[in-house]
């Protein structure tokens, strides 16, 4: 291997100011940029077009195990590497993997990546999800059940944000995901692609266990508070899932994985 | 109403020790004790013999809102009243809700709980979970699909530790669990009372969507990390959840909802 790695020998090295600090910067929106961790994660960051990365950041002693990785890496991109100790120091807190790298999404527009999808697909649609680990919990259950994108309403919360990275065990960078101003103008993209849309609610007309998969197939989850609107509720096709009544409901990342598994069909 | 608060005016109070740095205690196991919060969950503990109170703490200004709580509350449980500044001083942290109480949970034997649920039952059985955020779902969902109980072997994580409450939003003091030892005694006291046992597991042998429910249905789950073990999988009917097969797995709390929902009988 003759890439060339750059050793950084101090935690106060311009070079990776980006990656100082990183769990306190989380808070702050930064859609489309975003901190990648792990090999998994990062295997993927560099395997699809969807993304770019800026740099990467590794721990030395890593270095030997990740040939594989590195190899995947474009000689544009600059590989830092330090000891665990700047490393920690630079990011605020211990890094177990000793594997980061700051990447960028491409933007793409919703109906753009409509157009992309296969004649027959299952799609994710979701409005006001605003809470990181309902969005991490919905892409993996996305992803585990052949959802061939997600579709987000300008309300919710980042996907990249890092803990819905992690608790998406990645597929919230598998998955092509792009957002709409609002959910009429997201059903309408997906109307005219002739997808059927299904409004998952407590206050759905049909039992899903009732549901036909159609060829193409979108799920519309609404925000944890408030669902989703009347409206909405009205203009589309609603089913809901038979629980217990003497208790709350079911959070929308579990309910996601009872309808999602109902609609997946195997190829 | 007569009943008597107790102004507290100091967060040096020792009467109130129970609720100081109630954040980094929760890293310390303490079973059977444990900080009930808010009045979901504080009507949950007065409302049922399995649990007892060693006090409440309320935030003064709540009080005028809480006298059907208040007067659920035994004579012999002093209510604890302060400040906000006081009360999160005491804490650690902001206590949004201004409601606490110390519970502690009757200790049963796993055979007692058994023995007390009805000719039908839908009961979950968990070996080795150790995950907070995981055990909060999983109950959440049990309560959602009407399941009696839930049985734990004893190297499985706490259900009344704070988040995990908090994620169970009650369900958690709302459905009666105990412990086993491990997996095989577990699994022979369901037998001895006519429960067919359901292993959950990627590698299931059945389809989920095929299995049919038994009055006394228990779904068995196993740890995040490495599922259940190969002697319980080949001793117990397993059942799989299809999915795409690209991707890793489902979390063993999606998994759960799916199963549940499946094994869920309406009365």
């Amino acid at each position: 291997m003759t890439r060339n790695l750059i050793p950084i020998d101090s935690a106060e090295d311009p070079r990776i100011a980006a990656y100082r600090n990183i769990r306190e910067r989380d808070l702050v929106g930064r859609q489309g940029r975003f901190v990648a961790e792990g090999r998994v994660v990062l295997n993927v960051l560099f395997s699809t077009s969807r993304f770019t990365a800026e740099s990467v950041f590794l721990r030395e002693n890593r270095v030997a195990g990740l040939f594989d990785l590195i190899e995947r890496i474009p000689e544009t991109v600059p590989i830092y590497t330090a000891s665990a100790s700047i490393m920690d120091e630079v990011a605020g807190f211990e890094i177990h993997r000793g594997i980061l790298a700051i990447g960028r999404k491409r933007e793409t527009s919703g109906e753009a990546l409509l157009d992309t999808l296969p004649e027959a697909a299952l799609v994710v649609a979701l409005s006001g999800i605003s809470n990181h680990d309902n969005m991490g919990s919905i892409f993996r259950n996305a992803a585990s059940f052949g959802a061939a994108a997600v579709l987000l309403t300008d309300d919710c919360c980042d996907p990249l944000y890092r803990k819905a990275i992690r608790v998406s065990v990645g597929a919230a960078l598998k998955l092509p995901f792009a957002r709409f101003s609002d959910t009429a103008t997201l059903a309408t993209a997906l109307h005219d692609r002739g997808y059927s849309i299904l409004a998952l609610s407590p206050q759905g007309k049909i039992d899903i266990a009732e549901i036909k998969r159609d060829p193409r197939h979108a799920l519309l989850l609404g925000s944890e508070g408030h669902g989703l609107s009347e409206e909405d509720m009205k203009r589309l096709p609603t089913a809901r899932i038979a629980m217990a009544p003497d208790f709350d409901s079911l959070n929308v990342a579990a309910a996601s994985a009872i309808a999602l598994h109902r609609l997946w069909c195997p190829v």
